[in-house]
Parts: structure tokens; C-alpha cells; sequence
């Protein structure tokens, strides 16, 4: 095992990333040290790249989302299903650390997400010493974090192409209450929509309409799962709705998932519910400024359900691994990463995915 | 029986009220003629008076809530029990009528509050002729009206303070899936947000915290079960979030019920919910205006479920009587009428209505 | 139009079918005369013939499921969605009439399956002169007897192999509350269970778990979807279960639907589920006697959910049409007809139902 | 601060107490020594004394649900609000210890109570030389136990009164997912039925019926807010039948609660719920045989949810000790204690419960 280890550093925001040598880190009972294969770069990392999110403790090694191998572990690390890890074996693990399990968010709430004591690894781990992100040779990960092995088949690269969005789109879906045969609207074809695209269909939804941009991103849609697609470069927000309801009788989507991003996104999403809809908000992760509903004729009038989603947890993670690995031979999730950097090109990488010139980058180290 | 009836007939919109004498109706099989007792002025007539709501026909009858006495019925008709009904019954009737039980809304969805054949007596009713209102000595009750005798010991007079704000607290109530012992919010002071504090405080919500104006009706707010109460005329909002965190152990209310009008009490609903939490919107009946949300901050972040209230069905009718004759005598509901007004002085009773200096007005015909 | 139509008529208990003449009835507004193309033979039939069930008008006309053409209709019939249905139009119905929407079952608790004014066609219609079971050249369907068009595509014969047991099945199906990804059992692979392998299938279960006889039966599941098969001759009931546990980790199934028709069934579901999961039930349509169940270890301590099913509404049969037609190119139903008579040779359909030597038989009168 | 502690040792199946003097312990950071005010002598303490429970450590200190006061912690503890315990505040704990929160039933299937690590304090903790129960003068929390502060206002004894069955109570009504206005049933008159009645009075159902025995068990549920009360020794099963579908307009109950412990009690639940109602079953907590259930007339046909109930989470604890102390003043929790004992007349105390002449019997070390 080498003794230090190479990691790409975010020093501030605005500040392009530098390469450090890191030491291996000394591991308590339950640690595990990973030696990564593959990181995502993330929509999230460009926001980080800009110090669009607070309470980030710069200089920080980006990277929430990655895949490794065991290289060391002290005492005994357990799956969920009990299984120990062995060194070698090729692991994913929740971005999410130190969700708390003993405060009222935690315990009565049962609302673990919104935890207060919740770090993301590579986002709100402190980077200035430690190996807590991704861009780097290897992850230091504390005990408790929550490792899963990959599943028998499911390639690395593949469960990446997922990545952070997977288990987004999967809480999102899961949100959403779907019936078998609903009418289902995505608004957004990045990573998250894609995902859920995926997810809705494989629930039995129909139709499942991909609403966004660009084209070639609608084409992964239609790879994805979607039975239509509808352009916001080709179509304006009235063409969309008369659209969504040619297709459902006049009444528009049993349930509207917004992974979009854009706030105007939520209330085109509450038009194209049908009365007694379902409206999903999982787009709206960083501040891009408040929505303008008009809450009488897009919500009260309509008897909508609005659930929003904040991030995911365990559940949603040990299952879309389930899914994913079952349906990724006829379901190109594969085909969602567009681009690979090594670890000295992150921001080229950075770059990329700020000019939306690849769905997905990841970082090989 | 007398072969005509005075009915006060709201010819168009802006116009003052006219009696006219309106001849008995022929009744089909089904059909009840009800000799009303009482009927209520809500919110609602004032936007009939001001052609603020869309679809209707005038000239019309108002009063869509109202009691009275069965005094001729055609064949047979049952409860929902299945009691036949005999003249001589004291009855209420649900306002709505013609829910179709044969559209996508009703039997697919089960969203019977949006089948697009649901007509409102006193609202959307035609009154040329017919006597499809509450403000006049008779009432002609189409076959397949929802009718309930009164329960025993129930007085009209109580009854019909709870009204039609009632069934809507209920449906909004029964929105927010109260845990026993949530921290409940009400957003109003008027009809609607009465009955929603009795009711969340009969489903064991603690606190009960009303938030409204003048102090009159919060210190009614206080006796239909608030544990506290907010002045929207003595605090800012943020003052009304530091109140709400510092009854919730700084973490919001479990579920907030907006039953006040005003589209920023929408978002103000929102910030008012803990994490996780629940808004049920149920108060804007019509077109004030949008709401600026921030669906950041107090949508996507928080993790928020909310749910919109359009209207009620039988179940929250036949309930919400039910619960009304167990508790009225405990629970003020009576004092919620504060004017009553013979048929010839519906203006006037608009006028106390609209001045806000009547909480509840009655028409005695 | 012919002035008279051949019905297969069972006269009584134990007593041979007989075909009789019946005349054209005369249609009231919104009634329908179909002319028939097939009729289902379902083990409910077999029931009738031996006179299992309680509150059935002998003589009647059997078949409670029947797909025709639109041959006169008097006055307008629309479906659901609002389009008006035309003579030569290929329909299919709800064999439930007269859910009244105006009881506690239909109104308050929304149980409609549960309208005691429910009267099922072929089952609990007189047969006596009229026309109102599908063992007959014609059906006389009742004004607001809830009738959808055939969708594009979908051949009648195909939707008569789901027959009966699709709507259930999804209603069974929707009880289970599934999560994508979860694992399911399905007890019996006959018409409800093969159905519900299906739907679980499409529902993105995983894996899908057919436990049932013969062979064949199972192999046909395998093919409507079921990942593995148990048959009960070939393995005891602690096989089965250490068979379940070896695919889900030790754990149990996540949902367990019982579609068998033994009591003990039932008992063996509950075994079947893990710790906390859901068992649906929907195998005990008659009497097969009581279940010795040990409320302590399999279903207090174990934390189960127990939903059953009985019959269907609206929405399931509106919902499985739409997926049956979505998807019957991939997933065979059309393999579970496996006989077909005409109707002259009911008792003989009668037979092979009831020596399971057909999956499904259809009457084509 | 004494440097041993007295404690009542069940030191095998069939074998009486024995006082044994055991010394301080050592604590770890984040354990707690409390000082023993109260301890409860329930139904489980008389199955221990019998050997009746699998798994069950002898020798043990009974003694499941104890109050105290913080006699010593090392490092910080600190509650769910995430106030730091200190020194002399009085407390209650969750008896269950040991939920890791990192297996399946944990994470993926959120059933905390079946946790195969779960562990409760004067049951499954081992007795040889610690203090992991409550008839001692000392009881050793070990870090992470939960750990609440009697609400203010809220003395001992009336938690201790309330005690084990306050939080299965809990969980019981929630499951029963009550809506107001509901009509429940409660069988079992003891300490979970009786809290039961409490709580479900509380979410405002009407009426609340209990069953059971003996006469003043009966008319301490109506001091608990039991609304109509059938007697098991006055009444046979069909009589109270008829007699609770007389008071719910022929349907019987919209929930039953079985919290009676005899199998048939659960199959007469079936029998008393409406058509669509829910059955909870929380009263098998020992095996005492299996029901003989007809499960095609008390099941399927009936069209019945059945919720089990094993166990409680902190979220019930916490909601039940705020929903405790905020009515406690009005309902009569207080007088469910009948009997108490000093640490040395333990055996006098399981006498007492084992006989049924004590609802329910405290030990005050």
C-alpha cells in the first residue's frame, strides 16, 4: 500500500482545483479505506466550484459519489444483510455520513434526511488533511458509513452512470405513489431525470413523458424509458401542456416529477397535473430564485399534492443499487456518462459539465 | 302548503337582491321540498355579489349551506343509513349536487370534488324560475341530493355555524394525517379556520396554535380549542416563526392548515412547517393573486408534503355532523353566528359579511 | 336485429345448462344490447353450478365477464373519459351493476366493493326471461352499467384471457402497496394468480415468486413474469419457505399475495412475508373452510400487514385495460385461454374448469 | 453516592427473587446511573417468572419500564430536543436498547422493533453482575440508551401508571390510522387496552367501546374515556356483537384494537370491524395458541386490513410522554396503579399481577 496518496483539492470557491499528496490515514474500529476507481463530477460540484452552497468548510476534496475497493478496514465492517467486507471487494457507499439516529428528525420525525447532524462526503467534509472526498487515490471512510458491495455483473462504471441521481430519482419516484399504469411527466433530462425516467417506467407507468433539452438528451430519454419526449427548446409552455394533454384525455399527468432546476419548472409542473395530481419537486437544490404559483388555479382549485425531496437515504440507495443491477443489460444507464477525466483534469471536467456539454464526467484517478 | 315561496334573487353581478314569488315545484320521484329554517352567508356570496367567481349563472338564489324542514317529498328517499326520510325531518343537504359517480374524476381518480358535473346549489344553480337556493322560504332538492336528517339534540341554529366552513375543515383537517399530539398551526380566524381548530384539537393536535385578527376572533380561536394564539395585526411574520418555533422546540409545526386568503400566507404556511412537515392549502377559494414562493428554501430543502383542500365530499358531511352533535355542547361552535337577518335584508347581511363584522350571518326566511 | 337470442341457462343447482330463446328486450335511456362475442368460464361459474354460493336467483345465466359488439343502444352512453359509444363499437363492462353511490359503503368508507345494492351480471341477476349474463347470444346491459370501449390494438380474445381475475388481480396487486425492487410471492397460478405475477412483474418487483401446480402452470407464470417458480407438489411448505428466504437474504418476501383458494394458504403467505411485510389475500372467494393461524409467531410478532381483496371497482378495470393493452405483445395472456365452446356445450366447459384441465375457458355463444 | 446497589435477581424460570447487593458500575461516555424511583411488575414479568419467553438470560433483574433520577453520566448525554441531561432530572428511558440502525430492518424496511439486535433492558440483558434492570435501587443505561425528562408536571407514578402499555397503546392507535369521528372498538381491559381507549378517545373517535373484564376493569375504561363498555363475563361473543353493531347503524366498528391475549379474541375483532375496517392486533405478545380463523367470511369477503403490532419506537415513547402529560390531569392514567412493593416483596408483586388482583403494580426500590 503506498503511504501518501494523491487527491484533487478545491482551495476556495473561484479557485481552480490543485493536487495534493495526502498520508494514509490511520483507521479506528469500523473505517475503511477505499481505493477509488471512479467519481462522479456533479451538477452539485459546479455549484461548489462557485460557493453556491453554504456551509461548505473550503478547502474541501470534491467527489459524493464514488466507487472503490476495499484496500484496508479495521476491526469488522458489516453490509446490511450482515455480510463482512474482505479487502478487494468492490464497494459503493452512501454519500451521507453521520445522519444521527437520535434526534427528533431522526427518531420521531423519522425524516433522516433533514438531520441536522447529516455530512456529505466531498461537499461538507472538511478537505485539509483528510481523504473525505472522491478526486483522490483514496477515500477515507469513517465508521458507519454505509458501504454496499457491487452487485455480481454490475460494472463500476455503470453504477456511476446512475451515481448521485440514482438514489435522488429513486426517492423521487418513490415520492410520486405511483399507480401501475399512471400518466407520469418528467421536467428535466439531466441525471436525476434520467433516473427517474428509468425508475417511473420500470414502476408501470405510461405514458412516461421526458420534458427538456437538448435533443440528444431526449434521445437518452427515449433509451431511458420514455414513451414520449417534449422539447422546451421546440415547444413553448402552452404547446407542452396541450401536449401532455392529448395524451392523457384532456386531463393531464397523474404525477409530474421536477428534476428541472428551474423554479418556473415547479408551477409548469403543478399545469401539467391533472386535478387531484401529484406534483414531485426534486430539482430545486440550490436557490434559483422563488416561483411565482398562482396558488388559487395551479393549487388549491386543483387538489394537488405537492412532495418535495431532499436527498435520500439508505433505503433508497440499497434499493436502486437492486434495480439497477436487474435492469442495466436493457436499460442504458451506461450510456449517461458522456466523459472521463483523470484526477489532474477536474476541471476540464468541471468545466464540461458547467457548459452541459456531457450528461455525466467522472473522475478516474 | 303554500303554492309560492319568496326567494331573494341576486340578478346580476353589482346588483342589490330582489324578493320574488317563486310557485311550488313540481317534484320528481326523489325530488324533497325543503321549507328552509336557516341559511348561510359565507365569503363566498360576497364574491357571488361581486362576479368574482367564474361559471355562474346568474340571476341566481345564494345560500349553499342551509337547514330546514322536509315538507313534501316524492317517493322515496333514503339516508345514507338507508332511513327513509319523512316530512317533518329536520334535514341538511350537502351544497354540492351532481357529482356524476361516471367520469375519470370519480371513479378512476376518486377525486369527486373535481368531477367536472358537480353543481352547487346556491352557487352554480340556475335561479330563473327554480328554488336552488337557500335564501328563500323553500328549497327544491333535486333527486340524488345528499340529505341527513339532524342528529338528536342537534339545533339547526348550531348546525349552521359550523356551515359550510365545517365540511371543508374537515376535508383540510383529514389532509394534514394529524399523528395524536402533532403541533398544529391554523393560518384564519374565520368560518373555515374555526372549525379547523376544533378539529385538529379533537384529533389530540397539541399545540393548537391559531394565527388570525381582530382579537375577537382569536379569543373565540382560544374556545374552540387553540392553545394559542398569533396576531397578524400585533406581530411581523418573522415574529409569528419565532412564536411557532420557540411552542415546537425550534423546529415548526408539525402540519399548518392555511385557511386565510391571502396568497402570502401560503409561503408564510410554509415557513411555518418544521421539516418534513405538512401545509394543507385550503384557503384560496379564489383568484387573490399569486404566491411568491421561494421552492428552495421552503419547498425542495425542507422536505415538505402539501396538499390542497378543493371543496368536500359526503363522507367529511356526514362526518363532521356526526362530530359537530358529540361535541357542540363543549365546544362553542354556536358562537361562531353572530347576525341573523330576515330575507328581506340579504344585503345587508352581505354588508356585515364583507365589513368583516360579522364572523357568520344567517338568513331566517 | 334478430327479434330473439339463445341463452345457456342453469335452471338449478346441480342441474344441466339448457339453451332457451330470450327476446330482444326493450331498452331504457342509456341501456345497451350487446351482441356477444366471448364469455369467460371462471371457477366462480363451477361455484354456481354447485350451488356454493349464498344469494344467487337460480335460474340464471351464467358468465360475469363477456366482451361484445354494440348492437342498439337507446338514448346516449358514454364511457369514463366522455366519448359516446356507437352501435358496431367492441365493448367490455364491469360485470358489477348497481353499486349505488348513495350508501355508507359507497360514500363514507369508499369501499364500493362492499355496496350491499352490488349485483354482479351472470352471477346475481335473475335469469328468469332476461337477458343478464354472457353465456347468450346477447346482453341486455342496464343504464349506468360502466362500459369501456376496447382499446386499438387489443384483440377481444386477449382480454378475455385476463377476464375476471385481471381486475382483481390488480386490485390485489394495489393492496400490496408495492415498492420497486421488492420481492413478491404469489400463491396460485391460476387466472388471479397468473395475473398478478404480471402486474407484480410490471410494478418492477424483483424477484417475482410463483408458487402453485402443475408444471405447466407454473411454466406459463414464468413466462407472464415470474422470476422463479415453487410448486407445491414437489416441495413441502418448509421447502417453500427456505426457498423464499434463500432469494431474499433470509428475510422473507416483502409482499405475499395469496391467490390459492386453500385456507391454509393463507396461513403459508403469512409464513412467506418477512418481518413487518404485507400479505394480501384474495383466495377465499368461497368457503373452504376456517385457517388455524398462530397469531403469535405469524402475525403479532412479526408485525405483518394483512389486506384482503374482495372484488373490484372501476378503477382496477379501467387501469388493467390500459396495461393489458400496453403490454399483452410482451406478456402472453392470450396463452391462458386454453379451451374455447360454443354455447351449446356450457357443461362441458363447466367440466374442464372444474378438472383444471383448461386454465381458462371461454364460452363463444 | 452508595458504592453498591440492591437488586431483586430472577435467577431462573420457576425459582423466587433474591435480593443481591451489586456494585456501582463503571461508565463508559454516555452512560447514565439512575437512581430507581419506580419500576412496573407487567404481564411480561409473570411469562419471565414461568419461562414462557424464548431467548431470556437467566439470571435477570426484571423490571422493563423504570423513572428515576440521573444519579451520575460520564461525558454528555443528551435528549432528542438535544438538551444535555444533567444531574438530578428525574427520567424515563425506552426499555428496548440496542436497535443498530445498521441493518435491513433498520434502514431498508424501517421496522425498528424487529431489529434482530434490539435488546430490553429487564428482559434480554443478561443480570449476572450488571444493573440492566429496573427492581434495583440502580439501573446502568448504557450510551445511547434513549433517554427523556418527565415533562414537567407529569410526577412519577402517573408515568410509571401509564408505563409499558403506554407506548404499544400508542402504536396500536396509530396503526389503526383512525380517522375523526371513527368508531373503535378496544378488547382487553388492561394495561394496553386501557391506554388504548385513552388514545384513541383522545384522536376523537365516537364511540369508544371496550370489552373485557372484570366489572371495575370496565368502569375504569370509562374513566379513560371509554364512551360504552361490554362485559365478557355478562355477555356471550354474538351478543356483543349485536350490541356494537347496534351503536354503529348495523356495520360494526371502522377499527378494532385486540390488546386481550386470547386467539379468538383477534377472530371476534374480524367479526366486530365493519366491512373496509381495520384490525389491530397488538395482544399476542405470548403464544397462547392459534385462532381458527374463517377467513373467507372474517377476511377476504369483509374486505379487512389487519395491522400487527410487535413493539414501540422512540417516536412512540416520545409523542405518548407528551400526550401523557398534557392530559393526564383529566384522564385517570394515575389510578391504573392499584398496588405497591418494596424491592424485597417482588414475588408478592408477580402474585398480585399473575392473579389479576392488581391492574397493574409498581416496584418502589
Amino acid at each position: 500500500m503506498p503511504r501518501t496518496y494523491r487527491a484533487a483539492v478545491l482551495p476556495a470557491p473561484g479557485a481552480p482545483l490543485r493536487l495534493e499528496e495526502r498520508p494514509a490515514p490511520d483507521l479506528a474500529p469500523g473505517a475503511v479505506l477505499l481505493h477509488v476507481l471512479l467519481s462522479e463530477v456533479c451538477g452539485t460540484d459546479v455549484h461548489l466550484r462557485h460557493g453556491r452552497l453554504a456551509g461548505v468548510p473550503y478547502p474541501l476534496i470534491p467527489g459524493h459519489v464514488s466507487v472503490g475497493t476495499v484496500a484496508a478496514l479495521r476491526g469488522e465492517a458489516r453490509d446490511v444483510d450482515g455480510v463482512a467486507f474482505r479487502e478487494g471487494d468492490v464497494a459503493a457507499f452512501l454519500d451521507v455520513h453521520g445522519t444521527c439516529g437520535a434526534c427528533h428528525a431522526c427518531l420521531v420525525d423519522k425524516e433522516t434526511t433533514r438531520c441536522p447532524h447529516r455530512r456529505v462526503y466531498g461537499i461538507t467534509f472538511p478537505g485539509d488533511g483528510g481523504l473525505h472526498g472522491g478526486w483522490a487515490e483514496a477515500m477515507h471512510l469513517l465508521p458507519g458509513t454505509k458501504l454496499l458491495r457491487l452487485p455480481d455483473g454490475l460494472p463500476p462504471e455503470t453504477y456511476m452512470a446512475g451515481g448521485c441521481g440514482l438514489n435522488t430519482a429513486f426517492h423521487a419516484v418513490e415520492r410520486a405513489a405511483l399507480r401501475l399504469g399512471d400518466a407520469v411527466v418528467v421536467l428535466g433530462a439531466g441525471a436525476v431525470g434520467q433516473s427517474a425516467v428509468a425508475f417511473a417506467a420500470l414502476c408501470g407507468a405510461d405514458p412516461v413523458v421526458a420534458v427538456g433539452a437538448p435533443d440528444e438528451r431526449l434521445a437518452t430519454a427515449r433509451r431511458m424509458g420514455a414513451t414520449h419526449t417534449l422539447s422546451i427548446e421546440a415547444l413553448s409552455p402552452g404547446e407542452r401542456l396541450d401536449a401532455v394533454r392529448a395524451l392523457t384525455h384532456g386531463r393531464g399527468a397523474d404525477a409530474v416529477i421536477e428534476a428541472a432546476g428551474a423554479p418556473e419548472a415547479v408551477v409548469q409542473g403543478a399545469a401539467l397535473c391533472r386535478d387531484g395530481g401529484t406534483l414531485v419537486v426534486a430539482g430545486q437544490y440550490t436557490d434559483n430564485g422563488p416561483a411565482l404559483w398562482p396558488v388559487h388555479e395551479l393549487l388549491n382549485r386543483k387538489h394537488l399534492t405537492v412532495r418535495a425531496v431532499w436527498g435520500s437515504d439508505f433505503s433508497h440507495f440499497y434499493k436502486s443499487i437492486g434495480v439497477l443491477a436487474r435492469h442495466h443489460a436493457r436499460i442504458p444507464w451506461r450510456d449517461l456518462v458522456t466523459a472521463r477525466y483523470p484526477l489532474d483534469q477536474c476541471d476540464a471536467a468541471l468545466d464540461a459539465v458547467e457548459r452541459r456539454t456531457a450528461l455525466k464526467a467522472l473522475i478516474a484517478p
